[in-house]
């Protein structure tokens, strides 16, 4: 079972929950029309089911091999990201100057999706050169720029970020890779990075890596950190002195290559220093926002083709007689009211974590596009606001999709060959790497969360609010319980939103991190109810106007089981929260081993 | 890192929550003090720790090799097990005329949760053969029993389950392997079965399948199948008409061979009915019930393991300065309360699975063992409906417990030599096999909660009230919000019990069908948390007494975390279930592919 893009569930979701309409009317995406848009995703969609998603399995049983410093992909992978770059994909959101479409980062993050669930091995690498496209073109010289924006734009050559290393994950803080100016206004880097995904390969000539090192004289913790642009092979053609030292045997992303770096076993290797002297965490993080998003679209991705794959099962295995079957026989197992009760659970955590996907690409569109400066100020702010969301709830989702999707399969899917179990070990890397999903829900909470005094925060909750009015309003019996249950779960979420609020302003730090992992997930359950409400709305409209299509009664549906089976966690999650950081006076002597 | 049994809060589990004194007191279990049985839990967690555990990181590396039909364990797993079973473990619970040791079933499944700890794919195979000794010496005939126990007992044989064929997971109704009557009181058995755990390898000279086939004239469905003993070496000392075929290639519990079984190459092979013609589904219950309770304490066991691990990591690694940390430079991870909510859910998940398991495996202890046929009976039907929630429950905490390992590990924790990963693959089959989760949650609504006239689910909830309102009498503010959190949770089972009991008993199949998966886990967050509460007030009681181990303040405090942080999704659950089956009328829109 191969995957097939979602193309329409996709468009949908950007013009009815992400405001593509909107944004295109407001100018942001210039020529870009809600059909064209539909034709690039067709394409890309084609792309991926024809051309990535047969190499996943494969991919996943050989892996990389490593020999004497190289790295070697597995077979077709080097030729599929090849026609991928040609196709121009790798270009797509890329600045026009350096030969870039200049399109939507939502588009993209449609994109994004669509690659990710063929194979999030090949997905997760451009992930990391458009960061680093970014990086450079925000932050760095115009030499730099000039030097390598056009051939990391057109995927001739990859990006790598190399923050970590064995003392310093989360806490960058800790960092020691060493930088020292060679007076010529390049530096000499050395140190040893690891988890480096895509560090080396075969795939392109040369690979730039964005390392993260300390000048001599920097200050200690992460105002001391500097951002440096190290290319594998420097311009007049050798090789500079950084090497991959080993890799990784890991869960899974088996066909990702993920290595351990040695920079400086000769001297040090040659960098250029981007954004100045020890500010190299402002430049990282301009990386880091985009690659969250990122994360959190694998998430989706992941969710989706476990999905697809558990749903193909489902109609084609039988076992037992469903209540009700009219037919001789065993039944197709989708026939059974509780695999009906798992894989309607897997589609609607999908959907929803798609949503809020979308709806932060849209935040950053507009945080860029958009004419009003006070526009752009919120839309930043908002997507800020959902950008943790959006990594840690959805690649949450993922792995309890994949997971779940196991299960649909039976015994079958603990077998490898019938690649469900694949996809749980490929999901688990999502809630760890770009900023654990502990470190996203701190952030919503203690940075995210004051936003303008938390009138970001607030202004979200009243969005969905409206959208609660408006099912109040307009649902129809198909909308079931959608609005009291949707309501009640907004309501808990200001509740605990303002309890938070108030732990952070009034200093009681242990109280808004012992709240932050639940408090997240009551996020999503609320603004992800809200947004299969905005979908649901959407398509019931569609019916109203005489549109026949299956689709939005099937729509309609799944908000109302999210909104009945899913966002009703909402108030157990706010008890949570509610119940505040006594627990950790205790925890020292449960956790004492 | 390796395993360390927890010995003590197992032991306190069964004194305080299964009632082990009490048992002893009523003389259920014949000489066996409180004092001997920790001597023989304090032996076993020995053997596991120092024998077994040392070996699961290597099993899962090397896995087993397949060759002419033949199964080689990976080094040093024949040893271990031949050292097991001579120093008696594998008789411990076994029936005394044979050879064993008639210890209770309490008793043997702490062991079970050590073995399993120490490695699953150790601990699965006696599971079997466990299961194989209950159902010969309840049905089988005098002369099998003669010819088979002893060496079951003693471990010098092995035995197997040949449910599964291709066609027939699930619904047993649809077995095709063939048992031709050979006229001289033997059978000859046909036909193929897969995913047969351990039915092949080089442990013991000889295996005993136990194997479910249809007579020639037998009827249709499941009245029709009948159970065969067929030895793989027969009494002459000749090879049955039985072999390996191929062995699976697995997530997990790599070391534990999966075999597809052919019976009949040449003929059939020569099989021993047991339990009569058409019996055979009566006998594999027999067989499968207590397999289900054992699956559940593997659900313990990785959970425990995986525990054990994270918790060790999160005290050794360092990261970030913890919030009033009053100590130079980064913090042990363990103290970021994002942490210890991760560490605290994993803890307190596996207590009350834990503690759900043992009590199920008290309650068959005493409908065997007490004196009283209406006690005997009772807590038959209590056993009954607690072994599906023993199952499900601990197999899917076993599966999150293991997925929040890995993330407390970071990028460690997704690298397979870190060996978090493993418990996680490892996890991932107990959801499946034994009656998928979701079948157990059918049994527990189906055909549990009506026992007695929903009499015995009522007694349940009657004895979780009672522990609440010692709660309520006896606790300290050490219980913060104990009794009013599980008194809401107990509240929403009942009312959730009330509702299906009405929908089965009125043939609304499809309503208790809809709720039964989110009922078994509300059933799970009531008697979990009721059963943390005992131990608490257990712990309370002793430290007024004057015992100064601080385990005690640890357990209350555990206690708390569940109440205040697990059980609240009590009502969410409650919800669910309520709102019925009409997702379901709208159901195969969404999920149409």
């Amino acid at each position: 079972m191969t995957y097939r893009a979602p193309v329409s569930d996709i468009l949908f979701t950007m013009r009815h929950v992400a405001g593509f309409d909107r944004a295109a009317t407001d100018g942001l995406f210039d020529d870009l029309s809600a059909d064209l848009a539909a034709t690039i995703l067709e394409e890309a969609g084609k792309f991926a089911n024809d051309v990535i998603a047969p190499l996943n399995r494969e991919g996943d049983k050989r892996g990389v091999t490593f020999k004497d410093g190289a790295v070697t992909t597995t077979p077709g992978w080097k030729e599929a990201y090849k026609a991928w770059t040609e196709a121009g994909w790798n270009a797509l959101p890329a600045p026009v100057e350096y030969g870039g479409q200049g399109l939507p980062v939502l588009l993209n993050s449609a994109c994004v999706e669509m690659w990710n669930a063929a194979s999030m091995a090949f997905g997760i690498g451009p992930v990391l050169t458009l960061g680093g496209i970014e990086a450079l073109h925000v932050h760095g010289t115009e030499d730099l720029k000039s030097r390598y924006l056009a051939k990391l734009v057109s995927g001739e050559w990859t990006a790598t970020m190399n923050l970590t290393e064995p003392q310093a994950g989360s806490d960058l803080a800790a960092l020691r890779a060493r930088a020292e100016p060679a007076g010529d206004g390049t530096y000499r880097i050395t140190g040893q990075k690891i988890f480096i995904t895509y560090g080396e390969h075969d795939m392109t000539d040369n690979i730039v890596h964005l390392v993260l090192a300390r000048l001599p004289d920097a200050p200690a913790g992460t105002r001391g950190i500097s951002l440096f642009l190290v290319p594998k092979i420097l311009p007049d053609g050798t090789h500079n002195d950084v090497r991959c030292h080993s890799i990784e045997h890991k869960m899974g992303i088996h066909a990702s290559p993920t290595c351990t770096m040695i920079f400086g076993d000769h001297g040090g290797a040659v960098g250029w220093i981007v954004g100045g002297e020890n500010r190299g965490l402002n430049c990282m993080f301009t990386m880091m926002n985009n690659a969250r998003l990122a994360v959190g679209l694998q998430g989706v991705a992941i969710a989706e083709r476990a999905y697809q794959q558990a749903l193909a099962y489902a109609h084609e295995r039988r076992q037992g007689r469903a209540v009700g079957s009219t037919q001789e026989g065993m039944s197709p197992i989708i026939e059974h009211p509780d695999v009906q009760r798992s894989l309607l659970t897997m589609k609607a955590l999908t959907a929803a974590a798609r949503a809020i996907c979308y709806l932060t690409a849209e935040g950053i569109d507009r945080s860029h596009r958009d004419k009003s400066e006070t526009r752009r100020r919120k839309a930043n702010e908002r997507a800020s606001l959902l950008t943790p969301v959006a990594k840690a709830f959805s690649t949450d989702i993922g792995v309890e999709v994949a997971s779940l999707g196991i299960q649909v399969h039976g015994g079958m899917g603990f077998i490898e060959e019938t690649g469900a179990a694949q996809h749980l070990r490929d999901a688990r890397i999502a809630p760890i790497y770009e900023g654990t999903n502990g470190i996203q829900a701190i952030d919503l909470v203690v940075r995210k969360l004051p936003l303008s005094g938390g009138e970001t925060v607030r202004a979200q909750i009243a969005s969905m609010r409206a959208t609660v009015t408006r099912v109040m309003k307009e649902g129809t019996s198909a909308f079931g319980a959608t609005a009291p249950r949707l309501r009640d779960a907004i309501e808990s979420l200001d509740r605990a939103t303002g309890y938070l609020l108030k732990a952070v302003a009034s200093n009681a730090p242990a109280e808004a991190l012992a709240g932050a992992t639940p408090y997240l997930r009551l996020f999503a359950l609320a603004q992800g109810g809200a947004a299969l409400a905005d979908v649901a709305l959407a398509a019931h409209a569609l019916m109203e106007g005489g549109d026949k299509d299956s689709a939005h009664a099937a729509r309609i549906a799944l908000c109302r089981f999210f909104a009945e089976n899913i966002a009703v966690g909402a108030k157990g999650l706010e008890e949570t929260i509610l119940s505040g950081a006594d627990f950790l006076q205790d925890a020292s002597l449960a956790l004492a081993s």
